[in-house]
């Protein structure tokens, strides 16, 4: 059997958006989870899930007991931080459909700016002197100097460029539209304030061939999503958005980042692994898809998934956007919330929240009559990604 | 619908099990995989579904690489230590009934006496100058000296202790049935080293009541479970073990283990979530139950869980342990392998492995014809459960 279509988002909530939220995270989880119950029309008594991502720093339990959530039956974790986001629901929808739960809530909530940034690189290498988890994987290369995402991902976007001829503009191309988007989006950061291509390429080189403007912001914030069966959420208070399919993926030989390692560093080779498995479950195409939310951690990583999706042949992505067609008013605008470029950075999962925005026809940049979407969080790493729909 | 019965652990595999492994919590966990493979008939290839414990070191992606896995279409993690035992398979099975993935391997891995020892308190009570995450409950403890798990559990104990008129000596049996199953096990760190109940009173006192043969061992190892459809399982070498319930339990007002702020101190309100469910995904009953292992990281709490998983009523577990029920030959044997107070302290994983063999025919404590066992991992935090059946 499968889980498509069993299980739908019945309710998204989130915090402001900020540099520095003033409250901890716990709190930023708690005030998002409650405007998602309350978007959904259901009270923290009826949760009996929760998922999240192994990097969120609250422990879940103090989650539970700060909302009044009497008993949980499913709680557990996404590994490989953005790369999990869409798999918190993958894991919630399949417990759901077994029946080991009812209504799971989904959450990250972080003050990755104000508290620990990941833009910055953490001040050990080698936590408590022992060479274990992912230290293991970094202690060949972190104390040369690769020691953040831009650094790890630099290396695939500059084999990208070789490889197709892409340059640091379309990279930029990327950027100017989602910054687009966020300067009409009163929740983005960014709102009000697009850029220009040349503002693009003259903002400062962050690790070369990255720029400031390729990088996605650090934010603090929180957003929740409430998933429950299908049959459940028609009964709820807004329009079901159907999860049509849900799948996580990751590939051989992976290191870090970006696994330098392989014999080919110009595909997103997990999102490849999401894709098949979308396309299958939902039995739904990219050409069915009427908007996409795909992860931007760095502009040009939305290229590369543009590709491994199936939107265009590898290579290609950089004259897909360059036409408009991810744009306003394109064919399959990408990131309509402005992304994690323009909006925020939640590791991905405001993105879910706008494409569940998008099929309720509440979108504040609305594709007209937006039936489908896809969703990705996270790539070159462990990820995963979703198929959604209006019912 | 239900994962009742439609999954099956078709693999079991373990290292030795020891003070000091001499070698990385890596190769541990490629070490036990394989060898569950190998026990099932399969190869790395095969696999593409990986969950753990949040707590394990290892990358997962690591493990993957170093296995020689392709790709994964599955990969989680379940919070809670010990308690996510049994809830690592609940994930597993519930992904392979929706077709998320096919052969699931559940690994822990640990050098948790050579390397990081549980039994210790932490250099760090807030790691980083941040009280976040488990630090934040922790801070209103730990600074007076409440720091591992025995110190916590050991306010439960009492207060049972009191409510029931149980004492020193019914804790004791526990361990002296355990230590007398381990004595004939080859694979148990205390083979042949049988207890008398005189050698526990005289154990000394590691959190009062809580004496040392009290207390679980710590133990270096790795245990590694291959779950695959009941159809696939069939078709591969070992006898089909069904997993005919698979759950996950959290009670309300969680605190750190034990929950000391709970109104009720003297009942394991996390098993009795699980129990619940166990009961009615299986549909049977603890009288159908031919063996049972119950996660004694604590003499005490495998008391507390008989009670919650209804095998006698509240308070009546000593009496039920004293009449030699849960012993060698007895009507319920209780961890024939001699538990984590006799075999190993894998975070409960080893009992998994243990269920499976009593119901292949294979364990060295075998009871005889034993065609249904209960499992639980971890009590008194976030926990979870199986009840196995031979098919």
């Amino acid at each position: 059997m499968s889980l498509a279509g069993r299980t739908a988002i019945a309710g998204i909530g989130s915090t402001e958006f900020s540099k520095d939220s003033g409250r901890s995270e716990l709190r930023l989880a708690v005030e998002a989870i409650l405007r998602a119950l309350g978007d959904a029309g259901l009270r923290p008594a009826q949760v009996d899930g929760l998922v999240s991502f192994n990097m969120d720093n609250n422990e879940m339990t103090a989650v539970a007991r700060n909302l009044g959530i009497p008993e949980l039956r499913l709680f557990a974790q996404t590994p490989w931080g953005g790369g999990g986001g869409c798999g918190t629901v993958a894991l919630a929808a399949a417990a759901i459909t077994c029946g080991q739960a009812d209504v799971v809530v989904c959450y990250r909530a972080m003050n990755e700016r104000s508290q620990q940034r990941f833009g910055q690189p953490p001040a050990s290498t080698v936590p408590d002197g022992l060479v274990t988890g992912r230290a293991l994987d970094n202690a060949w290369s972190r104390p040369f100097g690769m020691a953040t995402a831009a650094a790890m991902m630099a290396l695939s976007a500059r084999r990208y460029m070789h490889e197709f001829d892409v340059t640091g503009e379309d990279f930029g191309r990327v950027a100017v539209q989602s910054r687009d988007f966020a300067a009409t989006n009163p929740a983005a950061w960014f709102y009000q304030r697009p850029i220009t291509l040349d503002d693009h390429q003259n903002s400062r080189m962050i690790a070369d061939p990255l720029r400031l403007f390729d990088c996605c912001q650090e934010s603090d914030g929180a957003v929740a999503l409430v998933v429950t069966s299908a049959e459940r959420a028609a009964d709820l208070a807004q329009p079901t958005v159907l999860v049509r399919a849900a799948a996580q993926g990751a590939g051989s030989n992976h290191v870090q980042m970006a696994s330098p390692y392989r014999d080919i560093l110009t595909s997103a080779q997990e999102t490849e692994v999401v894709a098949r498995q979308l396309w299958t479950q939902s039995r739904l195409t990219p050409e069915n898809m009427d908007v996409a939310v795909i992860y931007d951690h760095f502009s040009f990583a939305v290229l590369m998934q543009l590709e491994a999706l199936g939107f265009c042949k590898p290579g290609e992505a950089a004259d897909l956007v360059r036409s408009g067609a991810t744009g306003r008013g394109g064919s399959i605008p990408v990131n309509t919330n402005g992304g994690q470029l323009g909006e925020a950075y939640i590791h991905g999962f405001n993105g879910v929240a706008e494409a569940v925005r998008q099929l309720r026809g509440t979108a504040v940049n609305q594709v007209d009559g937006a039936a489908n979407a896809v969703v990705t969080s996270g790539s070159h790493v462990p990820t995963s990604g979703l198929v959604l729909a209006r019912d």
